[in-house]
């Protein structure tokens, strides 16, 4: 906690946090957390991604590019720290609804777009950040959200299994510097996917099909989806994330199970997935560097 | 032509070629090429992987794992060189057909099995070679199949399509040696799609959805589909290739065009491609290291 809030936890009042919300349940979950330890989330939801669930908490509705109203509702709260949770489509320019603030800080909106995903966060936490807007992670308002070291569930990755994790963990961090995915699967030391911008889940998808329509000839469950972050990725802003859906796309794409680095990879719901992956007869794990 | 050869072509007649034919049409477009420069095809299909036209030379049809039957027939037709072309599902070992020749070569066979793609086929050149049959690669015998430095139809790379170029390739040089797939898509220098095991098909028809499915928001054209040997690539075996079905696959992805490297990836029904790119406002070219 920054020392410039020290004066709001003195005095009793919970301290606001903004959770800017990608799609998918995880941004409810991290701000669960973040109310349990004592913070009042605010959520920011994006018209046309973000789970109207969101309304279950103070929030506000924002369009693509309505950089304007984004720090406007900010400064009325008095709201200092924000997090950025959950996938965001990445829009073209032209998709873009800007306002008036976001015309005064078009040059900045601009470079975020020449590049690849992890440029787009980058970007964005800059703009926030040179308004006075603290930017910080989702592990650092709920550290129990991290993949710890080791298996989580009943079942553990076998020497075999170490092995291909390894290998995909070599092969993720030869992608590291292209600001692509995060994820691969390997099975017997050979490479049966790489994640780019298709997604974690539709990774897994196409192992499904892939061994459904006879072009992975392999007997039952084999290989290992591996997540780790890019070396050098900015964990505040983009942590990778598993959760219910990686464990039954897994399930479906019939690997033993998922390896993330631990401390560096975001668990959503994970009482959920650990009884599914025991359910699935799948390991979900933490590995070290 | 080795010096073993010259006293058939001496007495001229035409030194007998034998191609193991995986799937496609191409492995006859090798077998066409090749009956151009005087060789005398016999092609080798495999049930249930390669097309019946084989038919329209002399010819032998195994079960995968019948490397008796391949060698008795090698030897009763003389023959001394044999191209390995087309793709080749990756068989299970317990799914393999072994007769009296393949279990004398059990332990190499076994081998096979243990590695990427380039490891089986590297394995069934060294056991080939290991019998005095010399592994040729398609491009020696049809050095036409090449890809030439530059555009092969009617439109050229941009200057913005040089720079996607760029990045595929060091991407791919990045994934060398971990033995997987040989095809990127890049789009405004952003990795779109990683090829491993799906093939580049597959990977093109990823890269369309993203784009039907709102996960990619591109308009018009973006992109290109880069495609290179690994580096140290056993060519002779294992050649990257475009065709038809690659020019059909990228204009239904919206790239804007394909770019391969030079004189290191063969490129099927050339003129077919060539016609369907231009039709389609593609551009084909081949790039220099």
């Amino acid at each position: 906690m920054s020392g410039s809030l020290a004066g709001a936890e003195k005095a009793g009042q919970p301290v606001p946090l903004a959770i800017l919300c990608g799609s998918g349940a995880f941004p409810l979950e991290v701000a669960a957390k973040a109310a349990e330890a004592g913070r009042a989330p605010f959520l920011i939801g994006i018209v046309g991604s973000t789970d109207a669930a969101i309304e279950a908490y103070p929030h506000v509705w924002l369009r693509m590019g309505e950089v304007g109203k984004l720090f406007a509702a900010l400064k009325e709260l008095s709201i200092r720290d924000i997090v950025l949770v959950g996938a965001m489509t990445r829009p073209e320019l032209t998709d873009l609804r800007l306002d008036w603030g976001a015309v005064r800080r078009a040059a900045d909106l601009a470079r975020l777009f020449r590049k690849g995903d992890n440029g787009l966060l980058v970007g964005l936490a800059a703009i926030l950040e040179g308004e006075g807007v603290r930017v910080v992670g989702a592990h650092e308002v709920a550290p129990q959200l991290l993949a710890p070291m080791g298996p989580l569930g009943s079942r553990a990755p076998s020497a075999e299994d170490e092995a291909d994790i390894a290998l995909a963990a070599e092969l993720l961090a030869a992608l590291s510097r292209f600001d692509m995915g995060q994820g691969a699967v390997v099975a017997g030391e050979r490479v049966l996917a790489v994640e780019a911008a298709e997604g974690t889940d539709a990774m897994l998808a196409r192992v499904a099909e892939m061994r459904a329509n006879g072009r992975l000839r392999l007997k039952g469950p084999a290989g290992v989806l591996v997540k780790t972050p890019k070396a050098g990725q900015e964990l505040r802003l983009d942590m990778p994330a598993i959760g219910f859906n990686t464990v039954a796309g897994a399930a479906r794409a019939s690997v033993r199970g998922i390896a993330v680095a631990a401390g560096r990879v975001l668990v959503a719901e994970r009482t959920r997935c650990v009884r599914e992956a025991d359910a699935a007869g799948l390991f979900i794990a933490g590995f070290g560097r």
